[in-house]
Parts: structure tokens; C-alpha cells; sequence
């Protein structure tokens, strides 16, 4: 078994490769293309190429570069890099709620601090798109005594959660929540889920979380409401676009948390992906499902 | 049952004395008290108090003080907060881990942020002082796919717990973890616990948190330890002086997050012991034991 790894080689694909008995090699050899770039500079493909693994979750930009063709199988890495989101995702939630990043601002600021602390004991977190995320943040926050009400697009009940809705009764989530962490691709139905009317319906309480996607969010309405103290703060780690620019206005409010896009960080992507690659191998030499198959007409 | 609050009345702890039929009432008539001060202005105790209540979980400043005498029961707070605290901890050691502190200073550092997040998953955590907060820290970490390896002063197995030492073998501990977390009273025993030695002995990519007190750590060779890239970071929920001077050299470092001891925030700490208090008010009255109690000669 061939399998070509471009546009680079990395320590741990070939590692993950070569651990299945499969070999690295050429493309026009190769029967799988494991894909390690972007759109940008994709190889017209031999037709020998049967399947190609692309690395990231989101596959939106490959979509619109029009790479993804009907003639092979193509996997993306969903659900690959769930627990290391889902850990920053609740990093995020407890730094907003414990007043970390207010700490970090102003040295000792004792009474505003001692005052705005808030537990995630007792509160309810809505996860919207309650997929690989979701079930990877489901445990992490019970241990820390929230319930979570989850959101996805059939409504078919999430195992842990204490309610699931689907998508199509969105407006019933922001009234019954604390906390909202955004865990959705970035569809047409997702775009800016979060908007004046959602950030309206949301408890003044509540901190916002995305971990998915910036357009998801409607940011001139998120900073309003922000500001307004419509709700507590957002804790977010993708933007629209990214990075904001220097004059956001977003960038000088106190109640707001931007980590640059590194929920997943690229620098340790391929660890990450390797075990699924391997998987992903011997499943497809000895001719199973894979996991993780995409089409271009199903964003995500 | 009369049950005197002092030197101030509270709600929530008014609400829990009344919810067990008994009665608040002024010192002289009371057979309990509970004292919502610190050692500063603590009355002259008539012979009819038989139990004192205090809120604190650490009673060092009331030893001190030579409040506590042997005349009557004495309560402390101890693990009326924990789970609040193992919450602040837990998001101390995430901000730190996912770099939370380095995104709100300097606003998206792409790559130097990406090359330092690092993830709790299969990480070790030692709990030293593996109390309250030890078990409340516990099923928080393992959700988030750490080992825990627990310091107590016996050495007796804690459940859940990979590994228990006692703190006689500390030594052993530093080079056998990844992470600290601090959650020990302070006594003579664990003064400057944290030093130049163990700093040493501990491994480059470690985060210290403390959520215990201040003079668990040598600052000055912790500040050194930081400087040099001996730790990776430190997250202090208390400090030694607290708050530290202006020009604390440790206000300038990077990896440091300092929150203003508010792991359980004074403005929501008679909520959070109400119930523990009519607890034991119900075990006083029944002539039970009560929890918590604590006696001069043994200062935590």
C-alpha cells in the first residue's frame, strides 16, 4: 500500500504510516494522498489516488477552492482534535468565570474580582453542534457540576446531556442556559448564529464561548452586547476574520477573551492526527468504512 | 437553641440557623457562636458559648491571635470550600497550560502561543495536601484526562489516585510529576515547601498552582525558578506578602498569573457555608459530632 504525504513530510504521519505496514511514496505511485496543507497549492490528482485525507475539521476553504471532487473517497479530521478543543473550550469558560483574564489586566484588583467571580457548579451549558466537541466536554463539565443542554441538528437525544434540541429550536436554548460553547461548523445554517436577538434572549450572566468557527458569531452585535453587559463575556478562540484587526473594537473591552486560533495548535496537529491516520489506513486496506468521510455538497 | 452571628448578621447564615428551629440571639444568651470576623475584635467569650464557629478553613491568624482556647468545641470551615477552590484551581492550571495569560496580554501571538500551548490529557498532577480540595480536585482532573498523584502527611491511599506519598518522601514527588497544585494548611511542616530544591527537582514544563497559602513557596526562588526557565509557570491564587509589593519582581514575568486570592471569593462565602453550618448546628443540637472542629495545638 502506497500512501503519498504532501505538501511536507512530518515524524508523525510517516510514523502512523509506516506503523500500518503501508509505505510513503511519490503521488503518482500512491493510492491515498494525505493532504498536511491548505486549498492553496493542491495537486491536480492522479486517478490513481483513491482516497485523500485532508487535516483539518472545518473543510469549508477546500469547498469553496472547489478541490473536493465526487471520484475518490475524501476524509477530514473530525472528531480527531474533540478533546483537545473540548479541554480549551473549558479552559476558556473558567477563565472568563473565575475573572482570570481580569487578573491578568490589573494587578490585585481585589473587590471587582472577589465580586464578579462566578462557579460553573450548578450551571447549565449549552453546547451548540454537540458532535465530537460535545461529547468530549460532556464529562469534563459535570466533574465541575454543570449540566449541559445540548443542540444538533436532528434533536436526537445527546447521552449526559439533560435536554437536546434541534437546531430548529435554537430561540428555546438562550433563554434556558448559563453559558453557551459554540462546537458547530461553520454552514450557511450556523452563520451568525449568535446575533442581536440570540445575545438579547441570553442571561446577563451568561459567558459565550466559540471554539468553532468566527462566522458563527454576528461580531458587531457580540461587541454591542458586550458592551451593553447584555450578557457577562465571551471567551473566544476563532474570530471574523482572524485575527481582528488592530482597531476592533472588540480588543478593548474588559469582559472579552481572545486566544489567536489555537484550541487545536498547529504546532502539535499531526501528533494529534496520527492515531487516526493509522486507523483510517488499515481500515481502508482492509476495505471498512473510514471515519471521518466528507462530500462536497455536505460542508462540514 | 440560640445561635449568636458576630460581629455582623448575614442572610444566608441567619436562613441556615433558622432552618434548623433554632433561634439568633445576642452573645450573652447563646450557647454557639458564629463568628463571621477575623481574629481582630473577638469578644471576651462568656462560659455559656460551648461551640465556636469560624469561617475560615485556615485558622493560623486565630492561633496566632491565642483566640482558641480549650474551654469549648472550635469549628474551622475546612472543606466547606473545596469544591469552589479545586474550580479556581483547575482553571488556574488550564489558563496557564492553554496559555490564556499570554493571549490577553498580547493580543494574538500566533505563534508563540501555538508553540506553548500544552494540554492536561496524560499529564500527572501531584496534589499536595490531599484533603477537601484534593478530592474535590480529583474527578475535575481525571475528566480531563490527568493522573493524580496525592501527597498527604500519612501517606495512606487516596482513591482515585495513581500514586499516594506521604509528606515525608516530598522528594520523591517533583521529579515524578508534571504539574503542582498546593492545597496543604500552612503549618511549620510546609513552610517554603515549594524552594530552590524542589523547584530544581521539578521538570522544565511543569505549572505550579497554589491555592493554599502564600508562605507554602520561597518566593524569591520561585521568581528565579520562573526567570530561569526552571518551570514553565506559576499560577497563585495567594501570594507571600499578599498582595505582593508594586515592584514585585514577579508582576513582570511572563509566565506568571496572579488572581487576588479570591478561589473562594469573600463576597460569596457565607453562601457557600450555610448549609455546612446548619449541618452541624443539627449534629450540636443531637449531640452528635460536629465537622471541621479543630484545637489550638494542631494549626490547620
Amino acid at each position: 500500500m502506497a500512501v503519498a504525504v504532501e505538501p511536507f513530510s512530518d515524524a508523525h504521519i510517516v510514523a502512523a504510516v509506516e506503523q500500518t505496514g503501508a509505505r510513503v511514496t511519490g503521488l503518482d505511485e500512491a493510492r491515498v494522498l494525505i493532504w498536511l496543507g491548505g486549498p492553496d497549492g493542491f495537486p491536480a490528482l492522479p486517478d490513481g489516488i483513491e482516497w485523500v485525507a485532508l487535516k483539518t475539521a472545518g473543510i469549508e476553504a477546500f469547498v469553496a477552492a472547489g478541490v473536493i471532487d465526487d471520484k475518490r473517497i475524501w476524509t477530514n479530521a473530525s472528531g480527531f482534535y474533540a478533546e483537545n478543543v473540548a479541554e480549551h473550550a473549558l479552559a476558556l469558560l473558567l477563565a472568563g468565570l473565575r475573572q482570570i483574564h481580569t487578573a491578568v489586566r490589573d494587578h490585585w484588583a481585589k473587590e471587582p474580582i472577589d465580586t464578579s467571580v462566578r462557579t460553573l457548579r450548578g450551571a447549565t451549558v449549552a453546547i451548540i453542534g454537540a458532535g465530537g466537541i460535545g461529547a468530549s466536554l460532556m464529562p469534563r463539565l459535570h466533574a465541575c457540576g454543570a449540566d449541559v443542554l445540548a443542540v444538533n441538528r436532528s434533536g436526537r437525544p445527546v447521552e449526559g446531556a439533560v435536554r437536546t434540541l434541534p437546531s430548529s429550536r435554537m430561540d428555546e436554548v438562550w433563554p434556558a442556559t448559563d453559558h453557551v460553547i459554540l462546537a458547530a461548523p461553520a454552514t450557511a445554517e450556523t452563520h451568525h448564529l449568535i446575533n442581536a436577538t440570540s445575545l438579547a434572549a441570553l442571561p446577563s450572566h451568561c459567558w459565550l464561548v466559540n471554539v468553532a468557527r468566527g462566522p458563527l458569531v454576528d461580531q458587531r452585535a457580540l461587541y454591542e452586547a458586550l458592551r451593553d453587559g447584555e450578557i457577562a463575556g465571551a471567551a473566544l478562540d476563532v474570530t471574523d476574520p482572524e485575527p481582528p484587526a488592530d482597531d476592533d473594537p472588540l480588543w478593548s473591552l474588559p469582559n472579552v477573551i481572545i486566544t489567536p486560533h489555537v484550541a487545536n495548535p498547529a504546532s502539535g496537529l499531526t501528533r494529534e492526527m496520527a492515531p487516526f491516520v493509522a486507523r483510517n489506513i488499515e481500515a481502508f486496506v482492509a476495505g471498512e468504512p473510514l471515519i471521518a468521510t466528507v462530500s462536497a455538497d455536505r460542508d462540514y
